[in-house]
């Protein structure tokens, strides 16, 4: 198995950087190949913008989605880029880790999807969902935030977060084709004691062990909605 | 009337740079003040980072949201960040201005509120949606896509554009206080021809013109919850 681990947090020896750790040890252990992209250590750009293209399909009017379709089949995506793209191209798990910033990725990570989920590979006109490009891969996402698992319930003041993370996990990871796992969420860190934390740590290694049986989220099928996909047929 | 524009489309020709140049010119006709923070023009740095505190409370163990607090206290956040906090302070009605990229906004305007709405100032403790920082103040969200609007109803693919957002209307503008007004979304504007998206600017002219009859979103009151937010009790 190979896995991808993408993290995203400005701390090295922050809570969420030992989750990704754990992560990356469990499946070294297991004799996976892991690989990893270390965000803030290495500094990734997430700004997209015509920097991203080493030709132009259009060199006087920047329409990002169709250069990134024309760069992806001419080879003409910038390094930095590409090299992502390799990484999920070899990958059967992308594991994603990172802590919540506004009840969504911080922006370095946003602009990692932003730049490296290019069109034409990743998705494309009916090539979504099960017909998107990473199918046959699985997604996990891992995140930390401070907030009480209640406060995010029918009760209390926030929605539930599976939900609030639906522009991630279905419009992103389900898609562009990854079958997209139960996330782990990581809840009131900040506030945590040693033994709480060991508490999630160990929760973490426990999904990990259990992945091949983890729940999978439910994605919309392609086949039964209308070939302009603004209604419901099947 | 003070009205700040953040406007986030790498294409200054493009047609999304249409609609925020329109709602200034708007706002300049009515003889509002009105400010502008192009982040593409001006490269804002989307990364929250220990770089954003010039002292630090903690300097060996980042935690990013306690830095915010000690910083905007003392005075010692970096300067792009403080010019940003002064100007929303200045305004009366926010703008958000952008292209939909993953359900979501770009990188860059992510990072523009990850690093300005800091901790402390946005929010803090109990003192979030009614009892938030920027209430007084509007906010109006601008974004353009490529998918029709029946993808996105119960009938077609997509859940509802404005569930989408829930991040961004309801966890981030509503939360730290703002009367967060009905988005204005345009959508297949790619694929649109010249006069529908004339029609698209024509609808953005008279939602401004009425934007003081614009529907505000309904958001949580917190004295209907227990102190910790975890109950409803009113």
């Amino acid at each position: 198995m190979n896995v991808l681990i993408v993290h995203a947090h400005p701390e090295p020896a922050s809570f969420t950087s030992a989750l990704f750790q754990a992560a990356r040890e469990h499946f070294q252990s297991q004799g996976a190949t892991v690989e990893v992209s270390d965000l803030y250590a290495t500094q990734f750009d997430p700004v997209a913008s015509d920097q991203d293209f080493t030709s132009r399909a259009e060199a006087d009017y920047l329409v990002y989605a169709l250069e990134q379709r024309h760069a992806a089949k001419a080879g003409t995506l910038r390094s930095d880029i590409q090299s992502e793209i390799d990484k999920i191209n070899r990958c059967d798990l992308l594991i994603l880790s990172f802590p919540v910033y506004w009840y969504s990725m911080p922006a370095i990570l946003k602009g990692w999807i932003d730049r490296v989920f290019v069109s034409g590979l990743f998705y494309g006109g009916r090539r979504i969902f099960d017909q998107g490009g990473m199918r046959g891969k699985r997604a996990l996402v891992c995140a930390t935030l401070g907030g009480r698992e209640r406060m995010f319930s029918a009760e209390g003041i926030h929605d539930d977060l599976r939900d609030l993370f639906r522009p991630l996990l279905k419009g992103t990871l389900g898609y562009t084709g990854f079958e997209v796992l139960e996330p782990f969420f990581g809840y009131h860190v900040p506030y945590l004691d040693d033994q709480a934390r060991r508490d999630i740590l160990g929760d973490w290694q426990q999904a990990l062990a259990n992945i091949d049986s983890r729940p999978v989220l439910a994605m919309p099928i392609t086949g039964e909605y209308s070939s302009n996909f603004e209604e419901r047929i099947g």
